[in-house]
């Protein structure tokens, strides 16, 4: 044990730390194994849980006791458990124990995988894992992955890199005096999409949504139709982005098509398989991505749909010196002291300061195994698949978009209703079933009217929660109705 | 416990968990209480990790043993000991025993900050370290804190919202058709505020490094100057960033002054405090960052020197309202259910997936208390004095900056040495020292010449590391001489 000053002002000592980590360890797995008891939304208004707490910071140190049962008493009931079997909402995103343990040794461990020698082993095992989720995809060898925090900045920093290519003086002179530029993306892209070209100086006009078919899915001749027009009005067309797994609806756009399009057109390529991404494990969804090869950068999360800790959001990038050409910039402090070339990661994306994300995801990795992997995805999509037939074989239900991955969204039709009270009855419906505290949902909009969406991501999740699911959802009708 | 599937199809089961998660815990202390024997830089050459690991995934799930012995055996050995109290590089930032309870917590609870409702505790407790935080540094209520990952992202955000204030209609048209624009910052400013530039589409040409004095601090008159120039030559002053703490020198912006001017020219004051933000808590310390509450926005990161595992980016800003101007896009699926107006800190920022990262910050917070924090940082501060003390009593050595914080900047010197020699044999002591295994310093480069650079800032570094690092460093100047 090395010399410490004695606390408060030395850190907690490693005897003191092995106590309080299993005290918490314990809360943890006690936690993990009974949050499908607890209600899945919390009981609080907004401000309650700030008002429990002391407006002021403390002056002196506290004991790590309080500060734990502070933990149980005053944080756990203000929190929506994502956790539980049947939390429904958003893409139902699900950690791992064996991801919680990479988390537990990234935080001790602290390194920041800026440059190779601040940490190679954070660096090497990025570029492994980065390497051994491209294989599980069946992408070609000429993607680079690197980890990011989320598909936010994933997207942002590959249209930066379509930036550069479309205009290559704007690296040194900026966006202005530049012709101006377009983005296509569907109408059912991700807010992601249209916060960075914003963020790159683009400007809303430089976002242009593409309308899609019936079934969610960007419509090929609207893109071509869209660049077409945006040619002859002196616009640049910059970068597409495909979706597949959109967020209202987990629609799949043809990206094949896009491919051709954007290859015809000069176009950066980019595809949004944040959601969608891990379904190319499983073989017999693998064909719902084709086209997403041809690529120039992808992002899939394996913070969403792969049993990883928030956050872990993986850029694949085929042309990886139009991003490190958008942000590379090594300063002497930074710069090796050998003058050796080793890849430095910091060079691909905006953060200098990178989490050592990559051990969760190797744990996660090894711990399911490629087989264990297409075994809970599957199954994963056969809830989906089961709910869908239920909504499906009842006269009051339907299914307002198709469900090519484990994301179901579905409306209540009263025939004596117009469109608004529809859209009242789904959300009085929404409510009711969130209300119980058993089960979670969201409402999104599509095609101008309210629809319900369950998403079924989570590990616990059992053909038990998605038929009381459905349950809730025929008796909070019936009620309603009734 | 939940049904669950067997696995490798379902998670961990809670026991086994338990299992596992004890005996990280009995790594992570052992790691904590013995990293001081380790050698701070692991011994390998770049490649080696990864050669040591499988090239292709695993088919089938493993035994998490083997996965830990693996980490132990393989990963721990590649790993650049950022824990090690000699470690003096980059800023030597270090976690903490209290905020690794709150990271493991966080990663096991899993919640997305992004909306209010998706985790209630999760935003308010977000909301209240930031004020507890801003309550520490002294700084006026009318700062509006939100925690992002990094400085880099901190201040690209900081300079989106002053893009918004001095573009009102590129939110819409884009940069395109603009008067160019410049950001000032010192000439030793960190990179980040270049590569934000870069990435809001101003270009290298958005950038102009402002000369710094003798002491490396931005030279007022030199603002003022380029700030005359560039209107005159058409250009439009967008923001100017002050630095309290550079990365090479930890050197102070006049931050008073350059308020000022910024207010005279209406510009942007952005004030990158991530290093040297924590020492405004010292009582004596705090005059050395007057002014910077007049800034626009100010970033100050726990993660560095607040003993808060990374990562850990305070972002306050006194126009919130040009924040959520330029990042706010609220998709049908992230709106309120029932229409109500709760703050959503997505919209504070690019990335839709926020982790809960009050929670180890509150959890560092109540353990020291305002006092712990105070001692502790004067610990660092006066190690720092000592070793500068050291240096300037060393006829061989001479400080090459200041030391207002606790990172010492130095430089060997022989008379017999012309300027390129003189930097050989500064690296080649620094080869020395870090060779041994038993510090890590790094170099930098002042006034375009070689300097070494000890940053103090671990919870277990004490002054019989100091003394240790300037054996080392005599012993291998004497060597080089000799």
């Amino acid at each position: 044990m090395p010399a410490e000053a004695t606390p408060p002002t030395g850190d907690l000592p490693p005897e003191e730390f092995r106590k309080y980590a299993r005290e918490t360890v314990d809360w943890m797995a006690d936690y993990l194994g009974g949050v499908g008891e607890l209600p899945v939304l919390p009981n609080v208004a907004p401000g309650d849980v700030r008002r429990s707490l002391p407006e002021h910071p403390p002056e002196v140190g506290e004991p790590l006791d309080v500060v734990l049962a502070d933990f149980r008493a005053l944080i756990v009931p203000g929190i929506t458990h994502w956790n539980h079997p049947a939390f429904f909402g958003y893409f139902s995103i699900t950690g791992s124990g064996p991801g919680v343990l990479g988390e537990m040794l990234a935080a001790t461990l602290n390194v920041n995988a800026m440059v190779w020698r601040s940490s190679p082993a954070a660096t090497e095992l990025e570029e492994l894992t980065a390497d051994w989720l491209r294989q599980l995809l069946g992408l070609p060898e000429t993607f680079d992955g690197v980890i990011n925090d989320t598909a936010s900045s994933s997207t942002m920093y590959a249209l930066a890199a379509a930036r550069e290519v479309a205009y290559p003086d704007a690296h040194e002179r900026g966006l202005f005096g530049q012709q101006p530029g377009r983005v296509y993306a569907s109408d059912q892209t991700h807010s992601s999409i249209e916060k960075a070209v914003l963020t790159l100086g683009l400007g809303r006009d430089g976002y242009r949504p593409i309308p899609s078919d019936r079934e969610f899915r960007m419509r090929p001749d609207a893109l071509s139709a869209a660049i077409a027009q945006d040619r002859a009005a002196g616009l640049r067309p910059v970068a597409v982005v495909a979706t597949l797994g959109t967020t209202s609806s987990s629609s799949m756009d043809p990206v094949a098509e896009i491919a051709d399009i954007a290859r015809e057109h000069g176009l950066w390529l980019h595809v949004d398989a944040a959601y969608g991404g891990p379904a190319a494990i499983v073989p017999e969804l693998r064909s719902l991505l084709a086209g997403w090869e041809r690529a120039d950068s992808i992002v899939v999360n394996p913070h969403k749909w792969l049993f990883t800790p928030v956050d872990c959001s993986l850029l694949y990038c085929r042309r990886p010196e139009a991003l490190t050409r958008a942000f590379s910039i090594v300063p002497a402090y930074l710069s090796a002291p050998d003058g050796s070339e080793t890849r430095n990661l910091m060079d691909y994306g905006l953060s200098l300061g990178r989490r050592f994300r990559s051990l969760k995801l190797w744990f996660v990795l090894r711990y399911f195994g490629r087989e264990g992997l297409i075994a809970r995805l599957r199954e994963h999509v056969a809830m989906a698949a089961w709910l869908g037939e239920q909504i499906d074989a009842s006269p009051r239900w339907v299914r307002v978009a198709p469900t090519p991955l484990a994301t179901v969204v579905f409306r209540y039709v009263d025939p004596e209703l117009d469109g608004p009270a529809q859209d009242a009855r789904n959300m009085a419906i929404l409510h009711a079933v969130n209300s119980t505290g058993s089960a979670y949902v969201i409402h999104t909009v599509l095609s101008g009217r309210v629809a319900l969406r369950a998403s079924i991501g989570n590990l616990k999740t059992t053909m038990d929660h998605v038929a009381d699911l459905w349950t809730l959802l025929e008796d909070a009708a019936a009620d309603q109705a009734g």
